[in-house]
């Protein structure tokens, strides 16, 4: 088989892959919006039906040949980006995937589905004596899993670059130091001024209806095309990836602030999977690059853009006239009120500033736990110091502390990073489209997103996941990941809300 | 491999294709509920791709082997019924899924897309000559395809066999015609009758929201469960069995009579789905018996429970607190208005009496068209004279004639005995019932739908397709099909309404 017959094989096979990755999205839209209680036992052996399917592509004859043949080419003999592209990501999902034993996989899906349940049990009683045996066989299973995917490198750096494709830790490490002690600093500054927020005004009762019609106009007119997704309801709010053209968002109405930054969050993350060009649909690399750099594009346009006084500049008239309860709540007011910093236990509803210190602190404790700088026994105070030492509050109990987060119950170990790079990407991002279109926030101000999108979608959304999240970074803003721009960017935000002096 | 080793083989070959189909109801709920318009292209690939795997796997050497195995198998040999049915229910699909060689369901599929659009065009021009030339191809594309099915049958036998397991067409034939000569008996009494219904009452207009949640209420009453399944709304309402727990229906609002009593109809569809005993749904037999079989129960609770009076004397005061447009409307008239004969061009929208008609003569035309007795330049000749001998009235065009249907332009020929054949079935069923359950109606009038639903379920539902249609009649009521009940039923039933004497 010559070289083209090698590349349309390997395109077969990533083509058929999305048909299973879209089919396990619509399984998950489905299990939240409409499957009934007494349909999920079926639901769940049909779900184990078709993934051990889209397990069995990798694992065909042709995907191994493909593999062999492709490892030891030259990329730069590939025709272009896009042939590129598809070679990068059908080798980093055959790497990732094809490489464990099928018994490892099934003793991590019974592991997982125990582990979970230890640690609700913990959770409801908060105490995480009872998780504790469960997570330390996660920890151990999953370190040896990834000696199965390269047992070249440290199973850390397998795990997290898993999650995000080409990471380096200690890069990350270092970056995450940084950003950390930059927003340590401007966290002490904003807890020495004298500006008090009162955001009474979002903590208000909105009629769901109403809110769910104001939230759906909003995300329009930012930029979320509709006529390619879908609006639900949920509990824990996701966007999912049904089709390069059907990108459906969920939030949920409980609280006004949640329910809004939850769904341009949302639509951040479907508004790059649902704008990759037709060529890029074809090559089967639509939907975006995973883990870190698509949370920066949701964070973007949740915060960067979503929380600028610009932004509402334009929406709040509409949001006045809309809801009694803004009628004498003045543009100032209700800016300040949705950028109160108030440092918390709960990563979710963190606000901008200090959210990034919840996955940079969970990052750390990974990383000790899994170089032996600490051990399982000392994790809730470790867990509790950090956020003392970080944010500047003590968890008085395990559900508060070392409890928060259901990921470690499901496997996801090395995975929390992404949701902190993200930022970082995403300010990065924010320098260079300002370079490049500098009247980009005015224009906002008058309602015309069309600069801010057209130029994410000419630089990056059109993409998919052409080039990995690294290259991607270097051909827009021609550097590589820094932590200054978002620091940046936070700095100038919260000096001007808390009025301090810059240093 | 023994015996037991055959049988699990041809199981979980029946389990996978459960799967599929399922995965197959789930695309057709989508596609009305849910798909984004743009995200049509994608889903129709997708689909395609599936339907493409499905059909797999009884091309596979297993399924191969299973039918050789259990063709000459004699099925007294077998353990038990659920075993039989297992076998029985393999063969079939086996038979009816991998004879047609890959080209002509290639030729097939390219050609119903034209042939629709075809149609579409005649439809809309109320020219039935734009539509002749793909009907005449279709016609001799499916006899072709029949040939390759089972070449020692008349191929219209094997087309509508293909659609109603183990039906007889002669046998139809000879029901077919004493039933329409009995409506048609009871056709004229009533046109001579000087009873004359005033159905105003329900062709009001009602809120959409307020006639919703009485229909969710009503067929919830009547005995669908809600927790195995949903609803939804779409043009031409359907049912889809997404699982053995999970069979949702979907309905319309235009009409209160349409709205409602499509709702129970397809509520008859799903309860009959959703009833498997859990040992059928183990062996993958749930769901039921498709074609008229399905039909029946379907036809059973719209008609032979939902438009009796016992039914109405429970629901109808509800109704009146409900809707302000029954006020002054009393029971006899309510019940009278939906059981109002009326002739019309449109089997959709028949009244339960004439229904019956509509599929007869479509059959009829399709039986002479394949034996030679008719050419398709006098179809709609053909067409209207029926109407008028049967029906009493004339199309005067195309579009009100030959051109209703789009089935033939899907392929469907030999598919329409179906509707009416379900009819004989649920009057058949109607009187053991009633010879077992004497007083199933008069707990009806109660609110008492447990009789109903236990006897149903017990004979019938819990079954799935464990048992062929004709087993299931036999078991059920003792006797092959008649006409005789149904047609007893309908007399009873119209003499009361219209005052007339039975002869």
């Amino acid at each position: 088989m010559g070289f083209q017959e090698k590349l349309q094989s390997i395109k077969n096979l990533m083509r058929d892959y999305k048909y299973y990755e879209a089919l396990s999205s619509l399984f998950t839209w489905e299990q939240w919006q409409q499957l009934p209680t007494e349909g999920n036992d079926y639901r769940q052996k049909m779900q184990g039906f078709f993934t051990g399917k889209m397990g069995e592509i990798f694992l065909s004859d042709t995907a191994k040949q493909g593999a062999i043949y492709f490892s030891d080419f030259d990329p730069s003999l590939l025709g272009d980006d896009m042939e590129r592209g598809l070679v990068r990501s059908f080798l980093y999902l055959y790497n990732n995937t094809t490489k464990v034993p099928l018994e490892k996989q099934v003793e991590l899906a019974s592991l997982t589905a125990k582990a979970q349940k230890m640690w609700q049990e913990a959770y409801q009683a908060s105490d995480y004596s009872i998780f504790k045996p469960a997570l330390e066989e996660i920890f151990r299973l999953k370190m040896g899993i990834a000696k199965y995917i390269d047992p070249n490198k440290h199973p850390f750096y397998v795990l997290a670059g898993s999650a995000d494709e080409g990471i380096e830790i200690e890069k990350v490490n270092l970056l995450f130091k940084e950003l950390r002690n930059g927003i340590i600093k401007i966290l002490e500054k904003i807890n020495k001024s004298s500006v008090n927020i009162d955001d009474s005004c979002i903590l208000q009762q909105f009629d769901k209806e109403e809110l769910k019609t104001f939230i759906k106009y909003l995300v329009e007119a930012t930029g979320y095309d509709s006529s390619r997704g879908g609006f639900g309801e949920v509990l824990h709010p996701f966007a999912v990836l049904i089709g390069p053209r059907d990108v459906r968002i969920t939030t949920n109405y409980d609280t006004f602030k949640f329910g809004v930054f939850a769904a341009i969050h949302e639509a951040g993350h479907a508004m790059y999977a649902q704008r990759s060009n037709d060529a890029v649909v074809d090559m089967h690399l639509w939907g975006g690059n995973m883990g870190a750099f698509h949370e920066s594009q949701s964070r973007f346009y949740e915060n960067i853009i979503g929380k600028s006084k610009e932004y509402w500049l334009h929406f709040y008239p509409e949001l006045q006239k809309r809801f009694a309860q803004f009628e004498n709540v003045d543009l100032d007011t209700f800016y300040k009120a949705i950028n109160k910093v108030e440092p918390s236990f709960k990563r979710v509803v963190a606000d901008e500033l200090t959210y990034s210190l919840h996955p940079i602190l969970r990052f750390e404790i990974e990383k000790d736990l899994v170089e032996g700088n600490a051990n399982f026994n000392m994790l809730p105070e470790l867990w509790n110091d950090k956020y003392e030492t970080y944010l500047g509050i003590r968890p008085t109990n395990d559900r508060e502390g070392v409890l928060q987060d259901v990921h470690w119950s499901m496997g996801l170990v090395g995975y929390f990073q992404s949701y902190a790079l993200g930022n970082l990407y995403g300010g990065q991002f924010r320098r260079a489209m300002l370079k490049a279109v500098p009247n980009v926030y005015s224009e906002i101000a008058k309602g015309n997103f069309a600069p801010l999108n057209q130029w994410m979608t000419e630089n990056i959304h059109q993409h998919g996941r052409v080039y990995s999240p690294d290259e991607m970074l270097r051909r827009v803003t021609g550097e590589e990941l820094q932590s200054k721009y978002f620091l940046d960017y936070l700095k100038e935000k919260y000096s001007q809300i808390y009025q301090f002096d810059l240093e």
